[in-house]
């Protein structure tokens, strides 16, 4: 049976799926602060998912929640990156506090192999793009992306010192059915509240790497069973990149709307610590003969569909 | 005023001794887990150096700490690498909790500067040597290197969202008068003990970059006054290596003792999380101008005498 941290959450549901579609039993483990019970409904009864209801800062809990575990994929994390602007411990707290949590839950119980959802947060404002796996120095500039490094640190240590196994996912934007935040899920929501137009954070000329949370989970799955090293890391995106301003018309276009007028407040990024620009280099992704099903805009136009129905307009 | 965590410890209090001759005030901040009042005794009665007992941990000490400081050097840390392997939470507490702490009070007071040491021990066994700063993926296999990591992916998202300058130095293996811990430190302590024998961890071949502690703190104040970056991120060293086996023979020929029998226990390295093999990249620190006084080996010597005369033999 596999662990999933988050596993009702957006990612986390997707991932689901996939480890069940493969005939692999799965313990999800939550606090439904965003996932939901419904983005797992599907599995009721089935008697394939098991769902704990926990919180990751509870070390008993998580412990708890290792027994006749084999694997752990830990996804659960603060999803609003935006967040740390306003309280600072969040992402510290639901973020690297809750990796310790888990490495030290999975080391007392025996388990010894842990997935990891990092993030190209953790390039900042890299001078290199695309961003390879070997870019430093590596210096966030989000109190998200902090998390992210400071849980990538713990698991290459307890790697390291304990012989833990483990695969270090940075993922571009994901996007899809069951968004629970990000730009499309904003943009769908002030559309909602005011057909007529659409203000964008910045000037919309951010331009950032997405990929579709089916390809994302579909990637993590293919790299556990592809790599055997003791730390295997790779960038999970699709190789290209869409501009906000593109997304605010996809958007605008699947809505069925007429007229909206899109308005931008200006500046580079949409907030302090927003990076204005990522590009992600996939190459080593590739290179493992994995294949996303969908470009960048692709995979925004395919989520704008899903998310529209989902929360309607 | 200068605010210096740490400041009463091994290399804390050499800074604090450059910051006083250059006519710098200082507050010491310090729990004296590892620091001792000795090491700033010439500073009693001067008026320059202010010592405050407290601990990072209680984030309101620090806050107080704070009132009338124009900058932080942030030193405190566990240090001793090794603990690692036995007690789990030494290094995440110390190092990247009393990291946030520090950082949310500067922000709270409104201090916007703060001059960090952070380690090799990030880069873990990297496959370029020397190893520049841009080098990565970092994949610490250490506790103490993650807690560093994470410690400096806090700094750098504080930079990047509140707007604090920051200075990140990534030291050597740092040696000296006043230390207390590593591998010289442990070899005199084991020669006091038994004068007929020396124990070496692991088989000797271990090499690593060492730099004495006044051209660490030499430099640290150099790049303080050179850099005007957001950020700004150096290795500390040397440029040069020195093996355990070496470090063995110095200090048995500084202790004047004869017949010494050198014993390794064997293995690559003298525990799990030590890095057998480290080498730093200086250019970039020998670029700005800044030439240290001893190269490796000298600084190894030169803190072998200092130390056989502080533990007495």
């Amino acid at each position: 049976m596999h662990l999933v941290t988050g596993g009702a959450g957006f990612i986390g549901s997707h991932l689901v799926d996939a480890l069940v579609s493969r005939g692999i039993n799965v313990r999800v483990f939550d606090n439904f602060s965003s996932g939901r019970e419904e983005f797992l409904s599907h599995h009721q009864g089935t008697g394939n998912v098991e769902v704990v209801r926990g919180d990751l800062l509870n070390i008993d809990e998580v412990q708890s929640a290792m027994s006749g575990i084999e694997m752990v994929h830990h996804l659960a994390a603060n999803p609003d990156i935006r967040l740390g602007t306003e309280v600072t411990d969040t992402d510290l707290r639901q973020g690297t506090l809750a990796t310790y949590n888990v490495l030290e839950s999975m080391r007392k119980v025996g388990v010894n192999k842990i997935s990891f959802s990092s993030s190209s947060a953790i390039y900042g404002e890299a001078e290199e793009m695309p961003t390879p796996e070997t870019y430093g120095p590596v210096m966030p500039i989000s109190l998200y992306g902090a998390s992210k490094l400071g849980s990538e640190a713990l698991i290459t240590a307890w790697a390291g010192t304990f012989g833990a196994n483990a695969w270090i996912h940075r993922f571009a934007n994901i996007v899809g059915p069951r968004g629970t935040h990000g730009v499309i899920f904003d943009f769908i929501h002030k559309l909602k509240r005011d057909p007529s137009r659409l203000e964008v954070l910045g000037n919309g000329m951010q331009e950032k790497s997405y990929m579709s949370a089916e390809d994302c989970v579909r990637a993590m799955v293919h790299l556990v069973d592809f790599c055997v090293d003791n730390v295997s890391l790779y960038n999970l995106g699709t190789g290209d990149t869409c501009s906000v301003r593109r997304i605010a018309e996809i958007v605008v276009e699947e809505s069925g709307l007429e007229g909206v007028s899109i308005e931008y407040t200006g500046g580079d990024r949409g907030w302090a610590g927003d990076v204005p620009k990522t590009s992600l280099e996939v190459g080593r992704l590739l290179s493992t003969g994995f294949k996303p099903d969908m470009a960048s805009e692709d995979a925004i136009r395919h989520t704008a569909r899903a998310l529209i129905t989902e929360i309607g307009l």
